[in-house]
């Protein structure tokens, strides 16, 4: 759950319509017509300007701003410390079972072409048009929700435009053109929040999270090849650990510590995890409807 | 068909003019002079801005904005493994007679140079300077929508200037202000609509058609590569497999599963493979007028 | 010649004039205070911002806006190709008399170094050298002209600034708000069509060039290091037709073909060359003033 | 201490105080509604824009624009310097107790990797993931700050609206006009004046901070780099030198000169050295409340 | 001396006192509380935007924009041809007492370098690390001027937005809107002005330096390389030959000739060029305050 999203637009929306209450009626600024310019303009350049599937995809995308996500990258490095200690002992096709339960497509996918024997080169190359192509699609949704931002405030301008020609065509009675031109402005009004308080906010919002997954991924990226690659755990961590913050660089040694397990040790933590992941795996596989 | 181009002109114009319709009159927003100065001088500054080519270019590229582009990823990929099937039984000569069918220039071409022996790096240096040369020819079209949709607000501002100078000039009647201002508005309200319904979301279409089409290209580069390389079928497979989202990928698995076919079965699947194309090809040609 | 930068300014500031004449005395529009603080203003912020050598030189490269350029890529390809059947049959130095008539200072200085022998490294390192300098120089002209295109708005607006608090200052007459309002505003339409009829157009005209001319320069480019490398002649004709669009490349072989001449065959086709560039060189050379 | 940021806001503000107080009231400029549409609205549109932690962390961020933070490059290079002397003399390993004292951990771990004998692949990998990690980090900072220095205005534009719509419409007395807008006007001077004093300022000064800090961090690179592939210290030293400016150059030549020492007078310089690093370190942790 | 500063500068300003004078008085036009609140603004906002000493150094920096830079790009291959032809002739080594009038620190310390006998790459490396370094100084200045230029009209907009408050408040004399609102004008007059002729153009011609003298810099270090690898004079000149315009490669052609010295004459030819060298070392070192 991302609370900030539902929080940032609730409390927008309240603070505007209470600065409206503070110094007249809400109603003022209730105007169907205006309303249909806007949203309708919007949704028809919006129309024009990409192709159907990726208006319907956005739509989608949207959903992740207000669900959040969570990214556990000391989890996933401690995973991965575990598989090369379990690599070393065992080889890498020991980690075949392992894989099983994880739920990242990415990962997952990827653990299995290392473990296949895929070459470094066609790894890397393979784990790189992934990450490129997961960054296309997230930058799709952004750049739907940018225009719309755009054009929020252009239809705004539109309406307010219809709204003064109408007015100061027919200006027979001076004392109507505040009224008429009330009216005219709720369209700019509209067009304004709407890019300010939502589309705008909602595609940086996705950006933030495209960049965090990115950088997950690529996080990933370097554990899978540094296993591939048989490389020693400890670099294979260090490697992982420049990943994160500082802190929690700190915190991962504070949790995790140096390990130096015996291999019976290892059997333990191992066996603790994969009923971790099960347990994980069955949860989310509980969630699917049935049919 | 992009329906979604039409359908969002088609909404846009008539969602404005419905907005006109339920507050005044039509008429009010139509003038001859405005139109002239908001799209003449639209089209004078383009056409002292692009050589005269690339202007008229840019009106066939707009006909793909409503035409719109299908890309089937998928058959293309499974085209592909067959390929490597094939050639990796009989080798890569075989495919002379595979490609005779293709309508697409690229992907012929490319596949032709592979056949021909041309060393990977020349085969590379080639592929990637005609994607170059695609992205340069897309991108001119886009730059003409985009520079259009930047002049259409500023004559719409020059128009409505001349419409301020000429009324205030000849201020005798006060009462004529609000009139003669509406009249000097319509240029604005022309100059906004061109660029926010018209000009930008075109830009923006082919702009999407052609990240795809680079996308689409890319991925066959990929194939073409792999093929004359004698790649293995499964690791081509992947590697054009990470230009597709999940979903497809998914899909891929459902529709083409994972096969292991005998030479018999292989030669099956082409000879159907085969027919199909010339199909295909014969419809292409006979939409082709005489003469 | 282009005639789209003629045809473009003629017909903008023909339509302007009509507009106004269809509304009212082309008289209010002219104001000489006004002219010389826009155009006065952009020039003076034009010097403080680009040495004075870099203006003159803009105004040069204007000219390069009328004039236009044709770039024969297809003639070129054809060239390179007989260059490079003259060159397999007798060696590289045969070339250097062929290139002596040749009038683009960059193909013939390029061509003489591949014929002296210059390591690849060196050549490669050379032309792309020359190619960055190009645009470079290219780039300060358009720089300077975009600089114009911001400063012109600019000044028009400073200038109605100066007209709006003169008329301000001394309101004893409400009656001639209007006709102050008139004047002052001929600034901002001055400034308008400078930057949106003249500069950014030509700003973008000149882009277009560059952009034409280094596509131009990057074929030469290929074609000198396919030569200097005795390139197989079909892939170097292969490398520079994916400089052309695909429509291009269809003309090419229809006009130019498949050639498999014989060594006679061979020596008509370059006397026949090289008589037409002696003319195309006599022809230049006459242009030339005496003196 | 960053004076400049405490100077400058105090300044601002009050020059803006002095400009108001000069002509007028500063209690006409005082709206608490104002306030809170603008500052409410700009928060809001903020949490809608990034998750909650990346808001409070820039929070944290802004802290560095008051103190401020002083890059001592000189020191560095000179006790880079030293320690490749002493590496030359008694070998890497030495070094391992000099770097207890180091308080910069980009510094300190790079230093151990380095020691440990990590390869010059793996070392620069990982110095470079953490530079680039170390920006991804700032950019979050500036980037929310930018943001809201984009929300400003137009929060401010949306509170001017609702206060001119809500007095257009009930324009009974023409008198009231004035008033109201003036009203009206106050939230769109708020919205400007947090725009351009507060936030697009603060950006800009962690941005600032943020190159200052890579610049360092690249220059340590260098320098760990040089140490663990045992390069001439005058080379390093030559290397390090050009990441500052040729009058910390010239600085650096004056104060630490051309030295030739003895092994003797080595040992002492780096007593002197270690010393002064306890006595800074112990004032480090001296810092830190018990507990 | 770069006169185009100071031309345009006082033009500028002449221009605009001579539109103001055609049609009213400059008195009109002078307001210190507006002068305060924008200049002063500006510098607010600039000292929380940038750490002190790099405002400073700005002020430095804009000394360039009106003393200019001359870069005699044709004397320095010249120079480094001679240094070649001698180098070939009589060892690297021999370059040791040619350098040391050389009043460039940049080319003088690369020279150095390379006749230390610096491996190749160093040389690249620490050349290259010292041009990033100084294009990295000049973006400061740069970036504080055009900081300053967008912070101009936003502090004249709020200098209005005070005078139209305080005016709009207190509405008793309708007579006096005008003149309230000429007086509020003046801030926006003043940004206008600060940011069209001031700001943005000092910032375009230090940006304008900066690219020459980096270009300058990029020549020098191709020179320092090719005199270090022991190239070829013809190569390393033709190389050289390729950071100027073909018009300043004729020129040089012109003068400097294609020259086939004898040792004696390359000893007389470097005996007037030291002789040179010499005489501008010392007007240099006089130009030097005593003490």
């Amino acid at each position: 759950m991302d609370r900030s999203t539902t929080i940032g637009l609730a409390s927008g929306f309240g603070l505007i319509i209470l600065g409206i209450l503070t110094e007249g009626s809400i109603l003022a600024f209730w105007s169907f017509s205006s309303l249909l310019i806007v949203v309708g303009g919007v949704l028809a350049s919006t129309l024009v300007n990409f192709p159907m599937d990726d208006v319907f995809r956005t739509a989608d995308a949207v959903r992740v701003a207000f669900e959040g996500r969570k990214f556990d990258l000391l989890a996933r490095i401690e995973m991965f410390t575990m598989f090369a200690r379990r690599a070393r002992r065992n080889g890498l096709l020991v980690l075949d079972q392992d894989i099983q339960f994880i739920d990242d497509r990415f990962l997952k996918q990827g653990m299995e072409l290392a473990i296949d024997g895929t070459s470094e080169d066609n790894l890397k190359h393979i784990l790189e048009a992934e990450i490129k192509n997961l960054q296309r699609r997230h930058e799709t949704g952004i750049r739907v929700l940018e225009r719309m931002s755009a054009y929020s405030p252009a239809f705004g301008m539109i309406g307010t435009l219809i709204g003064l020609i109408i007015m100061l065509g027919n200006l027979d009675d001076p004392s109507a053109v505040g009224p008429g031109m009330a009216v005219a402005l709720i369209t700019t009004f509209y067009g304004s929040i709407l890019a300010n308080l939502v589309f705008t906010p909602l595609a940086g919002k996705l950006a933030e999270y495209s960049e965090k997954e990115t950088n997950e991924k690529e996080m990933a990226k370097q554990g899978i090849i540094s296993l591939a690659n048989g490389e020693n755990p400890r670099i294979m961590e260090r490697k992982m650990l420049s990943f994160v913050t500082p802190k929690e660089r700190a915190e991962y040694f504070r949790v995790y510590g140096d390990k130096a397990f015996t291999a019976q040790q290892e059997e333990k933590v191992y066996d603790h995890w994969l009923s971790q992941q099960k347990e994980k795996w069955e949860s989310v596989i509980s969630t699917i409807p049935n049919g």
